[in-house]
This record gives C-alpha cells, structure tokens and sequence, in this order.
C-alpha cells in the first residue's frame, strides 16, 4: 500500500509502553535517532507490534516543524 | 526555550524547495534518514534557514502513525 | 502495509483539481458520502491516482471531530 | 454555525465506548461506511451524544491521506 | 452547531491575506492576542469572511503545545 | 529557540489537572481569553508547569480552523 504522506520512515520498535488507551512505542531509525509514537492499544494489537520488529513511522510533512536555535 | 512537544530532532537541512506560498525542507537525521518538513516561506526566513544548518524537526508524538508490512 | 490509523475507508476517486503545490482530491465512499483530501501534486503522482481509481482515505481518529446542532 | 473545515459529514452515532479520559464514538454514515472519532469524555457529554443521534464529523482536508494498493 | 473542539475562541477578523490556493486570516482575540489561521479561499468566500467580522477561532486540545523559557 | 509554528501565544497557566496518561493545562492569554491544551503528564514536568507560570501556547496556522455563525 502506498500512502501519500511524505514520511515513510523505517526503523526497528525500542520500546513499547502501554497505558490505560494509548501505548507509547519507541522506534529507533537507522544511525540511532528514536522517534516516539503514541497510537491506541488496539492499534498496536492490530499491527502485531513487538520489540525488535521491523516498522515504518507515518508522517505528513505538514505534522513536522521546524526549529532552531 | 523546551516544548511539550515529545520528537525533538537535531540534524542538518539538506535541501529547501521554495513554492509559491510554502517551502518544502528536508532534513538528514544522524545515519542518513531523511525526513520532509512543508512550512510557509515566512517560516524559513523567520528561522533564517539554509542548506548545512544545524536544525530540529518538532514533532508530536500523536502525529506519528506506525505501519508494518 | 497495515497502518495504526484507525480509519481506512475504501472509496472512488470522483475528481482531481490540480493547483499549484497542491491538489485537491474528492473520494466518494459507499452511499454516496463525499470526502475531500488536499495533498502535494507529487503525492498524486506517487500514488498514480486518476479519476474512478480505487483508493483508501486514511484518517486518524483524533484528527475527527464531532458536531451536533 | 459554518465552519472552515471542508468535509462535514452527515451520520448517525452507532457506538459510544468510554475510556479513563477518552471516548471513542463509531459514526455510521449514509450507505454504511463506519468513521471512528476518539474526543474527550467532556466532548461527548457537552455534544449530548447518545447511539441513534444524528451526528456530524468534522475533519479539515488536509487531515485525510490517501492510500492505494 | 456545538463541536467537540474544546477551543472555540471569540475575537474579530483583523486581516485577510490571499494566496494562490490558501488564505492567512489573522484573528484578533480580546486584549489584543492575535492568532493566524490558514485555511482555503474558497474556505474564506463560504463563511463570508471580511475584515472587521465576528469570527471563532477553533481549536482542538491536542493541536495546541506548550513551550517553556 | 524560535519555531515554524506561526502562533507562539504567551500567557500564564491558570490550571493543570492531570489524568492517567495526559493532562489538561488551561493557559489565560492577555485580555483573559482561555485556552485549553491535552498534553501528556510527562511533558508537564519536562516543561517544569506549575499554576501562575509564563508559558507559551504554541499552535501551527493550519490546525486553527475558523467558523462563523
């Protein structure tokens, strides 16, 4: 499936943390940056989501910011 | 100045696209991931913006969807 | 390529309206609801979307708000 | 009250599942395409949300991606 | 028509700035807080927007950050 | 630091009520205008929050929708 955000980042899960609704997961991209996500519980169920998995970070160029110092 | 917002990330801006009303930034993250920012022309000369600057990509965790194959 | 977005709504592409960065798509849905996306021109083309495609409209749950008059 | 946000779509609330904090409401719209919105509890309260209510969801364009296979 | 965005914020149209596609209104709140939306023209020619009009800034909870010194 | 986000609003945090995972910061601007931000518990001490703070409530253009009545 392709999708028209402009962000299709692959990584590898760190770290899931799950809280009453939402999990907080941990993906670490290539040459260490992390990258934290916070999707529903069923969204990781749905996904099949484990430490050390493969997994791609979804985001519109729109959602991203930009700062400096 | 800190920001509640979670995904803080430090790399380099590689290329700036100029449109007529928006720009579109990319950034290379440590190890070579690249990810692409779209914000207003305004933005990148209020942030005096240019290729090889030290720059962040503001992101919040809720604006990260996860994808697996 | 499954995707922790919780709304993948499956529809038709019912017309394209090309601007200058940006392009405006409507998809109609079963029953004949109309959903309207605006996303880069380049993501048109990556997607290869023409008019009559089959295509999904992804959307976050906490980016639907509710109304009631 | 007109809002600026272009898809304001017509349904009927189907399900109404409370969390801690959140809700998650399943709006069924004409034809039978299921959105899902997650507001707050207090949301649901202030709308007077019940299953069978006629409903709106609101979302701004450039919040819909598109995907196709 | 009451929505579930918990900021619904009163103030006046001080300026209306065209683009090609977008339009930038800033909104002036009271005690002199001035807030810029983007949205699309034709956004702009369905509400009726002009400059000295009553206007609501909408808002929801988890699109606003916070920033510290 | 200075960011791409087009409103940085300064104002003083009037309340935090904090719930399982996120917590609800009401920030007054000048003129008395209040603003309501959900963010998680850990940026609330990230940001080091407390009632009476200067704080900025930082929102991109594109997520402030308009409505008229």
């Amino acid at each position: 499936m392709k999708i028209s955000a402009r962000n299709v980042l692959k990584g590898k899960v760190k770290s899931i943390t799950h809280g009453a609704v939402n999990s907080e997961v941990v993906v670490e991209l290539p040459g260490g940056t992390e990258i934290t996500s916070i999707i529903t519980k069923n969204s990781v169920e749905k996904l099949g989501l484990k430490e050390g998995n493969e997994v791609y970070a979804v985001i519109k160029s729109t959602s991203v910011m930009l700062a400096s110092d």
